[in-house]
């Protein structure tokens, strides 16, 4: 974002880690040494692992002035939460950019990345009109495309995109490795290997996604029981070519 | 096949569809009108759908002579069953390449599909030395790594490496298009799009596969415990972190 930014608006940085400073101010990021020196502003953004968002919006409140915080953090509820006990001038809006790639770091960072891709808005109880028209400014300036949910609207569908494919793709690699009763390494087409690439996800990442969403439970369930019902169609094949059918269709139509 | 052994070998042949047979000849192959002129060979490989296997091996049966009959059906269980009751001196050896894309028809071979991957041979009860040897002969011209394993063996495999991906990618597909409550077209990821890209698998492959492979409604199951095991896993970080690392460690296992 800020590489994406720095040209046309007065970007600063700050991160808690210097060599992660020292890298930024490299790519041309003036670079602060304290989180209080991002203020004033016109907005700060807080780009942290998820479980550093609320306590970093919490050490800003105090200092934000006129800056609305904008926080990018994968699930919403706990910054819906802290916006109903926040300090009564301070501004939050969540906004999380529908891309990303494998790779972390500074070094892997592209401003491109947000180009054409969904830009989501989510509005707290602290975004008033021009708090969230900053956010949509943001997004516009990245080349993202703007679009306005409710916390719940957008917690539900991050379950469903986020975690719910996480956990499936674990629980097929343990049960492929357990059940095919030789080694997988040669036998794996793309096929398998598409399938539970997630299950590669860094496990730092992974905890907090399956813990924090709030739906995933509801939602492990439902890719239960449609299990069942393919394991009940076996051997009736108007039944199994009906629910390939409509798995097609839905596919077809995730792909947009 | 035919494209990659013509040049070192004397090759026909032979599909009831004109237009494939002529799609063939235009690549250099020699293609004949009846499945009967295939013989006399050394060997006649079926490779058709599924359910046609068994069916084609019959026909070829009574005109074999001295031919080996080798079959590239993607399960071996019924192949067996009809060497059981096949005439007394035809040969029948089951294989299976590991290789294959999602492009179908005579327009997208290519000779160097089977390169440096497993050539699976899995013999019958009517699969002499002589035959085998033929199988492994026919693997290693391909470019490929010829490796015999038993049809119990391949068959409990190919469940856990074919039919259950695909039945985890479709009922995927359905959980997550119907909870998500927005439509997933804009907000999938390069995750989500990965772990369903087989629930677009052409419904007429995909019933066979999932209807006729031995092991599936077990692996079925223990995928549907896996899943409760994350599910309880849930509020628990040091047990999550334990499955987590362990589809980790099995995910690196299975690229090889």
């Amino acid at each position: 974002m800020a590489l994406a930014l720095k040209d046309a608006h007065d970007v600063r940085g700050y991160d808690p880690d210097a060599g992660a400073r020292a890298a930024a101010a490299a790519r041309g990021i003036a670079v602060v040494e304290r989180l209080a020196e991002l203020a004033p502003a016109d907005a700060v953004v807080v780009a942290t692992p998820l479980a550093a968002v609320v306590p970093t919006l919490e050490a800003l409140a105090p200092i934000a002035g006129d800056a609305v915080l904008i926080e990018v953090g994968s699930l919403k509820s706990a910054v819906a939460a802290f916006a109903e006990r926040a300090p009564k001038r301070v501004r939050i809006v969540g906004v999380h950019p529908m891309a990303g790639s494998t790779a972390s770091g500074f070094i892997a960072a592209d401003p491109a990345l947000f180009r054409g891709r969904p830009f989501l808005v989510v509005p707290t109880v602290r975004s008033d009109d021009s708090a969230m028209a900053v956010a949509g400014e943001l997004g516009r300036a990245l080349g993202g495309v703007p679009t306005v949910c409710s916390v719940s609207v957008h917690d539900r569908a991050m379950s469903a995109v986020s975690a719910l494919p996480l956990a499936a793709a674990v629980a097929l690699t343990l049960t492929a490795s357990r059940s095919a009763g030789v080694p997988l390494a040669g036998l794996a087409g793309p096929g398998l290997r598409d399938a539970t690439r997630l299950a590669s996800t860094p496990v730092d990442l992974a905890v907090p996604l399956l813990r924090d969403a709030a739906a995933l439970r509801e939602d492990i369930a439902g890719l239960r029981e449609a299990l069942a019902a393919i394991e009940r169609a076996i051997g009736d094949d108007a039944s199994l070519r009906a629910l390939l059918d409509r798995a097609r269709e839905a596919r077809r139509e995730l792909e947009g």
